[in-house]
């Protein structure tokens, strides 16, 4: 059975369009999130239209600042130190990768950690670990968790989750989610002995590590659910076509539940990113 | 075999020595570590004794500050600012537990991340959990990872690590750092199913639930390692007696190496508190 991440985060953006109403109402704060773009990479101004674009859809005020590629770290860093002050602003992406010439991890270090929506500043990831209130936790991570429990309902207390990748911005937050919902957590990698037998052992197997179609059939468990966090762009009979981490032909025979790519976790990253800024809206605003 | 914790923290002692002389010499820096214990709690003040002993042999500054039972919060609040701008002290430890008058989180996130030699800071915990430079690592963690390697040696690399207990103390950061040894690290927890079978999977298999002689020879494959972190006094044939999470004579026929209880994991709590404020003083001094 198909996980329908499009319809997931439809129905995510429904609910949030109504709690934006209510906080406008009821405390008369309309969120807002700025994106600032570095640069002119055509995929990261694919994603930033679609960002704006949904943004004000859920009724929030959305805005963009674009700088020029040659842009100075200092630059940015001011830009950033304006933004942190807006009261305006709820959230603040900028859109990664940044140039060369720029230090990413001094970037992130600098949003203001009740602005961050991506929820990669070392404040966020530590409430997140250690369960702390007021934590932002990364977007594409709690999309896996909100598939996961459409498909196998709230409750997913004893199930052992095996994710395959320790990235910081799936693999690890991921695994730490999972934890929060009482599930048993394997967290697998490129040194694991016996990858396959360990995931055959999972009830919720999570693919996070952009190798085209990596997971076969005999690698889940039948009945298992897969959620592939891969978006892969490989060739295939002289045609360009995007595959998960998952081989999901062979696996979709033998997984209870398996998201497609696209049109599983995918959509879900953006939802989540203004759910993330209405929350800090709500904390912080 | 045992695996001897007294004699490991003895040697790192050694170790912590030396640094702290070629600090002092080539910095001018003596690392200072103050420790701050509110009310009276006699196996508090045992502690408290023993790591102001030892911070002295290896040769640094030690302090302690002792608050009535009955000290306000805003009280203790002011103490740690003092201390968080007082340049001679590289590491604040606020002996926990607390009364229950104050607010134990509050105080953890008001010590300066960089002095905090507990490691319990969200940021230290963020900046473990994204592998950032410059993060203070709980310190009974960071005791269980040195006892793997004394009896496995350094290279930890594909070995399956598996914690029971996701405590903020050591479940979850003992288990971060056996995910940077490239282990595959599974988590289980009180809600895990079929526990003794996953735990039989370990080649290092780490008990730290509080649960006294939990963990039983057939949870333990034959060979694997066994960190035991719990230390529960329980009485036996009339008499008062340490134990760990682990049943350590039946586990200790099975397991390729095992620490004791007490004489394990315990000492290197305090060697690696020693070890964490030397680090603050290098980075931060």
């Amino acid at each position: 059975m198909n996980i329908d991440g499009k319809q997931a985060a439809a129905d995510l953006r429904v609910k949030l369009t109504k709690e934006v109403e209510s906080l406008k109402a009821e405390r008369g704060i309309t969120p807002g999130l700025t994106v600032v773009l570095v640069g002119d990479d055509p995929a990261s101004q694919v994603y930033v239209r679609n960002k704006v674009k949904q943004t004000r859809e859920v009724g929030m005020i959305s805005d963009e600042i674009r700088l020029d590629e040659d842009t100075t770290e200092e630059a940015l860093l001011a830009t950033l130190a304006k933004l942190n002050n807006d009261e305006n602003v709820h959230g603040i992406l900028v859109q990664l990768p940044l140039p060369k010439h720029i230090n990413e991890e001094k970037i992130i270090a600098t949003i203001k950690p009740e602005k961050d929506v991506d929820g990669f500043h070392a404040m966020n990831s530590g409430r997140l670990l250690n369960g702390e209130k007021g934590a932002l936790v990364p977007c594409t991570p709690q999309g896996c968790v909100i598939l996961a429990k459409r498909h196998l309902g709230d409750d997913l207390s004893g199930k052992h989750a095996v994710i395959i990748g320790r990235s910081n911005i799936v693999g690890k937050p991921v695994s730490i989610l999972f934890l929060q919902e009482n599930c048993t957590v394997t967290i697998a990698h490129s040194r694991t002995q016996n990858l396959p037998s360990m995931c055959r052992q999972a009830d919720i197997l999570v693919a996070a590590v952009g190798r085209p179609e990596m997971v076969k059939a005999d690698w889940v468990k039948p009945g298992a659910t897969v959620i592939d966090v891969g978006i892969n762009r490989i060739e295939r009979d002289g045609k360009n076509k995007l595959v998960g981490d998952v081989d999901f032909d062979d696996v979709s025979a033998v997984a209870g539940g398996i998201t497609p790519v696209p049109g599983g976790v995918g959509p879900m990253t953006i939802a989540c990113l203004l759910k993330n800024t209405i929350e800090a809206a709500k904390i912080y605003g």
